[in-house]
């Protein structure tokens, strides 16, 4: 998060006193206000992000990223679109730009004229949108499919109405005339979605109706000494965090999508966040959540720091994207913030001397609370940017380099790069620091400094906006996830690589792919790896669809390399196909039962269709 | 656990090189052999644990434990009684026995003529039992409504047959058949359940068929380099345990009735172990659960650090009670055993300042593996079981008591003791030592020693059997655990006692109630308390049933004073008719129509009756 780290100096929370302990927790919570709103935090509807962020391309070939949230801002990077042409081996024309006719034509917004007529009813006109623009945006998420549909092409179908309650009851008198007068409803947060949750089926004849939680977005109260607060599910990560650090609290979940993506959101497609080794995932930060259904609302008397009671409903909100339920506030575990917070990098001479390092950092020592590899095409990527270095900088760049290259005998073409995140206490911090730097010797490693880990850790937020820059260059790129134990790690990378560039070459497709990958995640059973993909597609027919069969392959050859369907992102529309190779058909029927027996309306009937229907 | 610690001196598994990383886990996984069986571990069968084992009254008023397995046994522990007679402030007369006319008859086994001659085709006779005593032992676990009814009075109920499937297969087989015919099927794995989940209802007119896990019982691989394991669901504790410290390797969890109770039941449960701290709960070490269902198996193809899978019935498993199916094998995480282990133990002057110690611990530090604050009842309770001392042993402890109580101004009569068990590294370990003694300061703590602390910390395994030994004295007792957020932990305990003893009062019961209580886990948000409840009913008219309104009143101020129905036992039909208190009918329903959805038949049909039917 580049805007919080830079104004908020790490604060120790001041944890009350022994006598605080007799207290009730009702009488020492904190309410904090609204949500804050700074001018200017727009978001762009067609592509990723902010709207006053993107990369684009100056006459002189620099690409150069406009703004100034970002440590990637401002500077030109000269290397960008050389070092893309020659990776992907095909001559991108500055001017051969891939139009976007944004926005596409929406289909006419179909009514429900009873349910409508309740709606009007129970909910002001300015909580309800037919506005074709506002339909089209809750109609997607972020897939490569989906952007490139309302790029180029069209959605069939879009959501007939955007609804934006303001509170439980709302929510609930929403779900009840949806069920009563056969609505199909969608659940909606950051609109962040990658699984194509969102994408509305053609098939479905009823009514659409988007849920907006956007106005239910607040911090209902923090305990500072029971370290729980309780959030609405539409509250965004990035004012979480800034509203949590006001009290000196952290909630220590930060996904890539953090700035946008909701806590609702991250219940429902059962989020990781990228500090995990020291919080949790999204399970282990959850402790209640309060869940509107197709007959009646979840709900819990209090809250306790572990139960056991039986057969648990809650556990099944975990993941079920959409399916089940409103999701309209969670009570969460936070942390104070951590004394301190330190960045570093790490250069280790190839791939698999990284994943060794990664290896006995999980098994001898507490990780820090990021530990991320990149692949020698990802870190070659990274250099492209960096900012021109210009005078001293300059030479000081080219002496590391020589340093690293000539002397310690790094080859260009095979480094790779390591980024940490350090937070909590001194001695903590330090043991930590001190085992990683006895590990990093034993696999050939050096370290590359806190300034480069720093860079590479903020990269994340800035790289989501270069899929849309590079759209416009006719090259279409997506990420793909999954998690697998440690010993078939490096075979699932190379099988994948492997077999993307088989399927690239036995389609004629132009030029080379570009596939890298880099470990996330690491567990002591094993590791999430991201698979970046991405090719350029001028002169190929339909390419979506084309690059919709490469993902389908690259997920065939990571189950078969025992790889698993996800490690975060969910299965949404995009996956469900594969549901069958991986679970027994008693699971599928489990899971079809259990919909049909909560939902027998399929009130929340889009997000896994394929599956449950 | 007694026997492993005295005969394995911890081993620090070898991990692979990073060579092993390219390899599959197949092709590195260890088979280990059969499940040690040792001669002299046959168990009770009227009474808690190991039958060579037992408290016994010596003629000169002397108890001493029988047996070599636990540091209790074999020496005389003169306060014991005189201890209980001024509690409870009756005259307990050893010879005033409540004579158990254990084994109650057994009423007729029903007999499904269909299901039995497709079973005796299926099964070879030795597999199966219509044992009086056997269909006796697995008709109840351990609360103390069943154990006074096997010893003084009669089940109305028990399974009509007992069978001992030996492969998935056979399980699958048997499920059908059960289905087919309309039988009711009961899974039993250590017997150790304290929720009646076992207590076969009277009302239920189909056969109840027992299916006793314990000949698939095998460790199935150990794979060392992604530290997992594959364990069939009645395997027991201390023999993983076991197997496991063979290879170097622990899985960490270890409940109160980890000699007796299995893998399958802590899934079932949503066990919990002392050693949390380090290892985690029982839904952090599973991974995957091998599940067979009324209407097929659940399974999955691969094995995944951490996944997001959409709707996942693999999390309803955990707490499922035996409702939904049964568990015939789980994938485990495993941990190197820890290159140390050490015990050290605490005193406190009060309750509640040991209590701030806790909370101090659970957000200043790492807190040890396993950190448990008793009151001072306890605390006396834990001095009547100690050993006689003589000699120069009686003049160190009285210097010891004169030291503590005169010389540090402790009184007796409130002073508390914390156990703690260190696991981990040279100097993880003296991290968290020094931290510990940093905060024991703070609240007016001193260091009681590590013999102490071992003591005190495998008297849990002792004390499991007292209640059995007090039963014989008219003495009914029984355990009854919340999980509570910080803030309400004093006053939950306060309430809880004061509630008792007014119910005591109300009642005109003899003498005192004994009400003691301990902080069991700590978490950033709560705790685990544990209550031990106790009194003397000779002349009472239906103790038990007596007992069981105590227990009720108890767990009615638990969740007054917003504590949980359950930590870790769960909720059987003890406590189902409190799932309303605490969920919303929505859930209730939730559940109930899950259950008729994937086990129409009721085919798993006794567990939590009240609820589900």
């Amino acid at each position: 998060m580049p805007t919080r780290r830079e104004s908020n100096r790490p604060v120790r929370a001041t944890l009350p006193d022994g006598l605080a302990l007799s207290s009730t927790d009702v009488r020492n919570r904190i309410i904090p206000g609204d949500p804050p709103r700074h001018a200017g935090d727009e978001e762009s509807l067609d592509v990723w992000g902010f709207r006053d962020s993107a990369f684009t391309l100056l006459p002189n070939g620099n690409v150069v990223f406009s703004g100034s949230r970002y440590p990637l801002c401002g500077a030109e990077l000269p290397d960008l679109l050389p070092w893309t042409r020659n990776t992907l081996g095909v001559a991108i024309e500055p001017d051969d730009i891939h139009d976007s006719t944004y926005p596409p034509d929406v289909p006419a917004a179909r009514a429900n004229h009873l349910f409508v007529d309740q709606v009007r009813r129970l909910f002001p006109e300015d909580s309800l949108s037919t506005d074709a623009r506002v339909r089209l945006r809750h109609g997607h998420g972020h897939t490569q499919e989906e952007m490139y549909a309302i790029k180029y092409d069209r959605l069939e179908r879009v959501p007939d109405l955007v609804v934006y309650p303001t509170d439980d009851e709302h929510v609930v008198s929403l779900v009840e005339a949806a069920a009563r007068f056969n609505v199909c409803l969608v659940p909606y947060g950051g609109g962040t979605n990658v699984t194509k949750a969102l994408r509305c089926p053609t098939e479905e004849e009823r009514m659409i109706v988007s849920v907006d939680l956007e106005r239910m977005d607040k911090i209902l109260w923090i305990d500072p000494t029971n370290l729980m607060a309780c959030i609405q599910a539409g509250a965004v990560g990035r004012h979480i965090e800034e509203q949590l650090a006001e009290h000196g609290f952290t909630l220590g979940h930060e996904p890539d999508s953090i700035e946008f993506s909701t806590l609702g959101g991250w219940i429902a497609t059962h989020a990781s966040g990228m500090k995990k080794n020291r919080y949790g995932n999204i399970e282990d930060l959850v402790l209640d959540v309060h869940v509107v259904t197709a007959h009646g609302v979840l709900s819990r008397s209090a809250v306790a720091p572990r139960e056991s009671v039986g057969i648990d409903p809650w556990r099944w909100v975990f993941g079920s994207e959409g399916n089940l339920g409103i999701i309209t506030s969670a009570v969460v575990k936070i942390f104070p913030l951590p004394e301190i917070q330190r960045y570093d990098s790490l250069l280790f001479p190839a791939f698999d001397a990284g994943v060794s390092f990664l290896y006995d950092l999980a098994h001898q020592t507490t990780p820090p609370a990021s530990v991320r590899l990149v692949d020698n095409l990802q870190f070659q990527l990274s250099l492209t940017l960096k900012p021109k270095a210009e005078g001293m900088r300059a030479l000081k760049r080219k002496a590391e380099q020589h340093f690293v290259t000539k002397l310690c005998g790094f080859d260009p073409e095979r480094m790779v790069a390591c980024t940490l995140v350090y937070e909590g206490g001194h001695q903590e911090v330090s043991a930590q620091e001190r085992a990683v730097r006895r590990i990093t010797r034993r696999y050939g490693g050096m370290r590359a400094g806190a300034e480069n880990g720093k860079r590479g850790y903020q990269l994340t937020f800035g790289i989501a906006y270069l899929r849309d820059f590079l759209m416009k260059y006719n090259i279409l790129g997506e990420s793909l996830e999954t998690s697998v134990p440690w010993s078939l790690t490096l075979s699932l990378c190379e099988n994948v690589k492997r077999r993307l560039a088989q399927e690239f070459t036995k389609r004629g497709l132009p030029g080379r792919p570009f596939v890298s990958c880099r470990v996330t995640q690491i567990y002591q059973t094993g590791v999430c790896v991201y698979f970046y993909v991405a090719f350029y597609h001028k002169g190929v027919e339909h390419p979506s669809q084309v690059f919709d069969e490469l993902e389908r392959c690259a997920r065939d050859e990571i189950l078969r390399s025992g790889g698993s369907l996800s490690h975060h992102h969910g299965v949404g529309k995009l996956r469900g196909v594969f549901l069958p190779r991986i679970m027994s058909s008693t699971a599928l029927e489990w899971i079809a039962d259990v919909k049909r027996a909560v939902d027998p309306e399929n009130v929340f009937g889009i997000a896994n269709q394929k599956v449950l229907n």
